[in-house]
C-alpha cells in the first residue's frame, strides 16, 4: 500500500468515525469493514471481467428466449429479468465451465435456463394472498396481478426446459429438474414452517439449502458436466456451489436487518414484518429469556407488531450476538466451499470463484 | 335391440316427456340426445376397459411419485388428484401406446407425467387476485392459499420432468417442454384477452388450441413415439389428440351454460360470472343487436351483473343458436379427429379412440 493510499484510509476512518458517532455498534471496526467490503467488490469485478463476453451472450440470449407472440409475456419477465440482478447464478455457470477448460458455447444457452428458473421462482415468490394483500404486495404482482406472476413463471420454466432439450444432455437435464423439485419442495417447507418460533436452526438450513442452495449446486455442477470431467470435480463444483449458496442466503437474511440494505434500495426489516423465520430469529429466541420469547411470538406468529418492535427486535438480536454469529456461521461454509475447489488448478477462475466466496460473505458489511 | 330393450327406451322416453314438460328447449328430441350420451358413456367404458390394468398403474405411479418428506405436498396434491377426474389426458397416452403395438411399460410413468402437468395446471388456475377475492375461491386454494398451489403445481411441474429424464427420451422431453410453454403461452393469452367482447373466434380458438389441446396433442403423440412409429404415424396421433382438445374445450364452454353442468356437481354460469369470453358468448355478440352488444358489454367487461342477467344471456345464446352451433363446430373438429385416425389398422384401440370423440362432444347432451 501506496502513503497515498494510506492516507487515503486514515481519511475515510476519520470520516466514517465522525459520521458515525452516535450509532450504535461501529465504533473502530468500520475501516476494517470497509475494506472487507471493497475485497467482496473487487472479487466481483473480477469475476464479472473474466466472463464479461460470455455474460453479454446471455444477456442476448435471454432477451431472445424470453419473447412470445404474447406480448404480456416478454414484458412482464423483462420487468424482472433487466430489472437488474446481479446474474449470480449464471456467472458461475459460466465460469464454472471455464475453470473446467470448456471452449464450446454450450454454457451460453445454460446459463440462461439457470437465469430463467431462478426468475420463475422470483415471479412465484411475488404471489400473495389474501391476508398478504394487508401488508402490501411486490412488485410485478402490483402492476400485473397474482395469475399474471404465476403464468409468465410457468412459461419461463417451460421455456427453460425446452432449451435444455434443445442442448441435449440428459446429465444436464437431471441436474436441473431435480434442482426444480427441490427448490418447490423447499419453498413448501418455508411455506408450513412459516411464523412457528419453535423453528429449529436445523430445519432453517433444510430450507435454505432446497430453496436456494440447490440452484446454485445445479449451476456450478453443469459447467463441470459439459466440460465432460470426471464426477469427482463435477461434485466438488455441485459442493461448492451448495455452500456459496448457502452463504448467499444466510447473508441475505443478516442483510434484511441491516441498514446496509437501504444502499441496496431495498427496505430494513421486509422479513420481520411478515414474520419470516430466519437464522438471526432462531438463535435469539433461543438465546432469550421468556419475556424475550414472549415479544418473538407476539411479533412473530401472532404478527402483532407495533411501532418500535423492529428496533427492538434488533436490539435483541445484537445483545444475543444473532446477527454476527449468522455471519460466523456463513463463514463456516466459506471455508467448505473454497476447499472444494482445492483440487483444481490455481487458474484466474479458480482465484474468481474463490473471491466470490469473499464477496457473498461481506455482503454483510 | 330386443323387445325389453325398446320397452325400456319408451319408458325413458314417456317418463322424460313428463318430467320436462314446462322446461325450455327440451321436447321430443330428448330420447334422441339420451341415446347419444348413452353412446359417449359406452365409449368412455370401453377405453376404460380396455386400459383398465394400465390405468391402475398410472393411478399408483401417480401416489409415489407424489410423494415427498413435506408432507403438504401429497396433502395438497391428492387432494386434486384424487379428487376424481377422468384421467382423460394419461388414458390417451395409454391407448396410443398400445394403438401404436407398444408393449413395454414406459407409457406408463409418461402418462403420470403427463397428469402431473395437467394438475399443475390446474393448480395454477386456482390461483386469485384481490379483485377475484370477492367473488369467492377455489378449492384447493380455498383451504391452503395462493402460495401453496402456485409451489405445489411448481413440484408437480418439475416432478413430471424428473419422470421424463428419467424416462430419456430427449423426442419425448421436446414434445412435453414445448407443450408446458404453450399451455403457458395460452394461459397468458387468455388473461390479457379477459373480459374482451371484441374477442374474434379466431383469438379465442388460439387460445384453446393452445391451453387446453397443445396437452391432448402431445399424450397422444409420445404414445407414437416410445413405439418408434414412424413420423407420418406420431404426426396423425398428434392431430388426433389435438382436435380433440380443442372438442373437449369447446363443449366443457358449452357445458358452463347447460343444466347438465348441475349433474357434473358443477354450478352452472361460472364462466359468466367471470366474464369469460366463450365462443358461445362470441357468437351471441356478434350476431346479436346493438341493445344486446351493450348487454353483453356491461355483464362481461364491466362485470355489472344482477340477477336474472345469467338467464337472459343464456335466451340470448338459444335465440342465436350460440351453443347448438358451438356443438357443431365441434363436430367439424371431431371429423377431422376420426379420420387422423384412419392411418392405424382398425383395432380395438383405434375403435375406442374413435369413440372418445363421440363421448367429448355427446358430453353436452
Amino acid at each position: 500500500m501506496g502513503s497515498d493510499d494510506y492516507f487515503a484510509l486514515v481519511f475515510i476512518y476519520v470520516a466514517r468515525m465522525i459520521t458515525t458517532i452516535g450509532k450504535r455498534n461501529v465504533g473502530v471496526v468500520i475501516n476494517l469493514e470497509e475494506e472487507k467490503k471493497d475485497k467482496g467488490k473487487e472479487a466481483l469485478a473480477t469475476l464479472l471481467d473474466l466472463v464479461s463476453d460470455d455474460l453479454d451472450k446471455v444477456n442476448q440470449t435471454i432477451l431472445l428466449k424470453m419473447q412470445s407472440p404474447v406480448a404480456l409475456i416478454p414484458q412482464l419477465a423483462g420487468h424482472l429479468i433487466a430489472s437488474g440482478g446481479k446474474r449470480l447464478r449464471p456467472m458461475l455457470t459460466l465460469a464454472a465451465s471455464r475453470l473446467c477448460g470448456y471452449e464450446g458455447d454450450r454454457h451460453i444457452q445454460l446459463a440462461t435456463c439457470v437465469e430463467f428458473i431462478h426468475s420463475a421462482t422470483l415471479l412465484h415468490d411475488d404471489v400473495v394472498d389474501k391476508s398478504d394483500l394487508r401488508r402490501g404486495e411486490d412488485t410485478a404482482n402490483a402492476i400485473w396481478g397474482n395469475k399474471a406472476s404465476v403464468l409468465v413463471g410457468d412459461f419461463l420454466f417451460s421455456r427453460s426446459f425446452e432449451l435444455m432439450v434443445e442442448d441435449g444432455s440428459l446429465e444436464v437435464l437431471r441436474i436441473l429438474s431435480s434442482a426444480s423439485s427441490v427448490i418447490a419442495e423447499g419453498e413448501v417447507l418455508q411455506l408450513v414452517t412459516a411464523n412457528d418460533t419453535d423453528t429449529t436452526e436445523h430445519a432453517y438450513m433444510e430450507v435454505i439449502c432446497a430453496k436456494t442452495a440447490a440452484l446454485f449446486a445445479a449451476a456450478c455442477e453443469i459447467g463441470g458436466v459439459i466440460a465432460e470431467r470426471p464426477k469427482s470435480e463435477c461434485e466438488a463444483l455441485m459442493s461448492y456451489g451448495k455452500n456459496l449458496g448457502i452463504i448467499f442466503q444466510l447473508i441475505d437474511d443478516v442483510l434484511d436487518y441491516s441498514a446496509e440494505q437501504k444502499t441496496l434500495g431495498k427496505s430494513v426489516g421486509d422479513d420481520f414484518q411478515e414474520g419470516k423465520i430466519t437464522l438471526p430469529i432462531v438463535l435469539a429466541f433461543r438465546r432469550g429469556t421468556d419475556e424475550e420469547r414472549a415479544f418473538w411470538r407476539r411479533t412473530m406468529e401472532d404478527l402483532d407488531q407495533k411501532e418500535g418492535d423492529l428496533d427492538h427486535a434488533i436490539e435483541l438480536m445484537e445483545k444475543y450476538n444473532a446477527l454476527s454469529d449468522t455471519i460466523e456461521r456463513a463463514r463456516h461454509y466459506g471455508q467448505v466451499a473454497r476447499d472444494a475447489l482445492a483440487i483444481f488448478p490455481d487458474t484466474e477462475y479458480r482465484k474468481a470463484l474463490t473471491g466470490i466466496v469473499d464477496f457473498c460473505i461481506n455482503r454483510a458489511y
